[in-house]
């Protein structure tokens, strides 16, 4: 399996344009475009205040035999809690792009990301919806993926090949992170493509898999969107299908989980304001919830969060966060290490207290990198879990304090 | 019942020295003391991690015929997460302080605020009490109160009188609210007297309940401090007690409630960084569980936290929050007003969308404000709860995000 630089997947064309949505400009409609009806997999926001568009795509999406072959996307506007308007906007712009492209609309999946509670500028993104389909090309998915960005400091991409017996299978995943322009929810939107040949059924359930442990271990501040998503599609153009042999299917699963860490870490060390990224990884569990728990809390403690940002090395909030994650650990047993990206440790907490090899000119030079692990030791037992996450600075204040208008 | 300005309650002395244990100097160690050994009431942090002061609290106040005559408080240092030094000098100070006033060691308490894992530096400490000791006298309530103060801007007391057949009782409040000098935990610490002759039973009663809808519904950060405290002591002074018939207590347990709300709107309002103090009501929730969970997701929310910082009326952000809190809510029924302190009221959210009525000028007024209610009808049932708290400000972050040294 190797890293791939050519943003392009066999059969998948892409677009973006200027649609005048985001007050400040810039592209802001994007398109997929599959060269047939493709198995798809999705995963989904489980806030229960959903953007319209999240509902038309789990309609289409989970229909009888449903195949998705565009997905239309416009950043700026969530078309979100704008009462049933909402919906029929939806409905209406999938189904101008369908007509444009000579699709089924129940094919056409949609996202909306930014401000909530105002209505999309409908007839501005009908009337561009010619253009979009019309530059559809195979080399558009880097424009795509600057037309879903937001608050994102720079485009997110990354691509995996599996190569075996002289012919390959490509994935490919494009996101977005945490914030918008202007700037409201948190969303994360991300599309994973691939050539692959695929039943929906296995489609999602890799997906799903491959979600686990990076989109739903990730975390800038705690804050859950209306739209958040993941979208997955194959169009099968490799004539390779993982799925006949347990090895392939091994192979694709692991490409594919890889392809997800990888953007999940991009968006987590983009997230709003955010200086570095930081792994916050809780061993000896006796539950993943109950290590999902703690880690989260630790990674979502503003306190922690604080401190890491001004790299100093202040273990006792971690410690702090742990005995309020709601996981029943006992101090005394407790091991905290801080480790740099290029592996260095740095023993801080050993059973509870201060770690007697315990530096702090250590502990300062690895949090004073812009990506490192707070490793934890509970001791009750074998489960493990990762969370993703970043400093909070006062960016991230001033970025979401600032007057939507 | 009526306020008193004079901070006295007959029977009790108080008294605050500088020991050297904040790095910026100032008063650091603060004494009450009761004419006699006392019924006395507790409420501690839920924080697995606890700081051994907290452990020795519980230890001596829930021992059979437990009472208390003094509560030594050190503000500087926590003294957690130390190893097993952390309970020998709580043993030893609290030791000390007793030998020095000819009291049972038993009968005195003791919490320590401020930076985890650092040793207290005991020989100060040690030869601080005689001093500490000798001060003591009905007027030093207002320097201990300075004395537990952190990166609290102001001192917090409050009192209340209750005056029936030309008698009177007083109960008096002393408050420390989220944040330390150098800087730490967000600890809360808070003291509360009063003269009525009270059994411990009942005291803890009252106090619980007054807890439950002040300190209780209180939060910062959503980071919960391992030395929380909440400390009562009655010392009968008054020979009044309000037990003795059901309206006395009934006109007790208000008065209780009164200050223990008063202070806690203090603390919110005090809190790190904090330029406004917002209250977050729920109700027409099925149960208070539901109507706490969803109140306090929004009172939790950077992006809300942020978003009133600015005072921007950025409602899908609360909205975004509810549908995230785990309530199971249906955003169709929801309806959301922003309330100014003085009765002021917008419509802003109605079923789901932006209500018709809404003005965002009339919204923004409100915001701008430096305090003001969110109130969310969730239509679901009968139930209802408020939950006290702050915004988020750039200087939150710069506060904590200062170096310890």
């Amino acid at each position: 399996m190797k890293r791939t630089k050519t943003l392009k997947v066999p059969g998948f064309a892409a677009s973006a344009v200027k649609a005048g949505i985001k007050k400040k400009g810039g592209l802001d409609m994007g398109l997929i475009l599959a060269p047939r009806p493709c198995p798809a997999a999705g995963i989904f926001t489980r806030n229960r205040v959903k953007a319209p568009s999240i509902i038309l795509c789990k309609r289409r999406m989970r229909a009888k035999g449903g195949k998705a072959q565009a997905v239309l996307v416009n950043s700026g506007n969530a078309n979100a809690c704008v009462g049933k308007r909402g919906m029929d906007d939806s409905v209406a712009l999938t189904g101008a792009l369908a007509k444009e492209l000579g699709l089924r609309p129940a094919g056409v999946l949609m996202n909306s990301t930014g401000v909530i509670g105002e209505p999309l500028p409908l007839q501005r993104m009908l009337s561009s919806i010619p253009r979009l389909a019309g530059k559809a090309r195979p080399e558009g998915l880097s424009e795509f993926a600057r037309a879903i960005m937001t608050t994102d400091t720079y485009p997110k991409t990354c691509t995996r090949r599996i190569s075996s017996r002289g012919s390959s299978v490509t994935i490919l995943a494009a996101a977005k992170g945490a914030g918008m322009v202007m700037p409201d929810m948190a969303t994360m939107l991300a599309y994973v493509l691939t050539d692959a040949e695929m039943e929906r059924g296995d489609l999602q359930r890799t997906l799903a898999q491959a979600a686990k442990d990076s989109f739903n271990a990730l975390t800038i501040d705690g804050d859950t969107s209306t739209s958040d998503c993941v979208l997955m599609l194959a169009s099968g153009e490799s004539r390779k299908s993982p799925a006949s042999s347990k090895r392939g299917m091994k192979d694709f699963q692991k490409a594919l989980s890889e392809v997800c860490l990888e953007i999940s870490s991009m968006i987590a060390a983009d997230g709003e304001g955010a200086t570095k990224m930081f792994k916050v990884t809780v061993k000896g569990a006796r539950t993943v919830k109950e290590a999902d728990a703690a880690a989260r809390r630790v990674a979502n403690s503003p306190l922690v969060k604080t401190a890491i940002h001004a790299g100093d090395p202040n273990w006792g909030r971690v410690m702090a966060a742990l005995g309020s994650s709601g996981a029943p650990v006992d101090p005394e047993k407790m091991d905290v290490h801080f480790i740099s990206k290029n592996g260095a440790k740095a023993s801080v907490v050993k059973a509870g207290a201060v770690a007697s090899a315990y530096s702090e000119k250590r502990a300062k030079t690895i949090l004073s990198g812009t990506e490192f692990t707070i490793l934890i030791r509970l001791g009750r037992g074998k489960q493990s879990r990762t969370i993703y996450t970043c400093d909070l600075s006062p960016d991230y204040v001033k970025i979401n304090a600032a007057y939507r208008t």
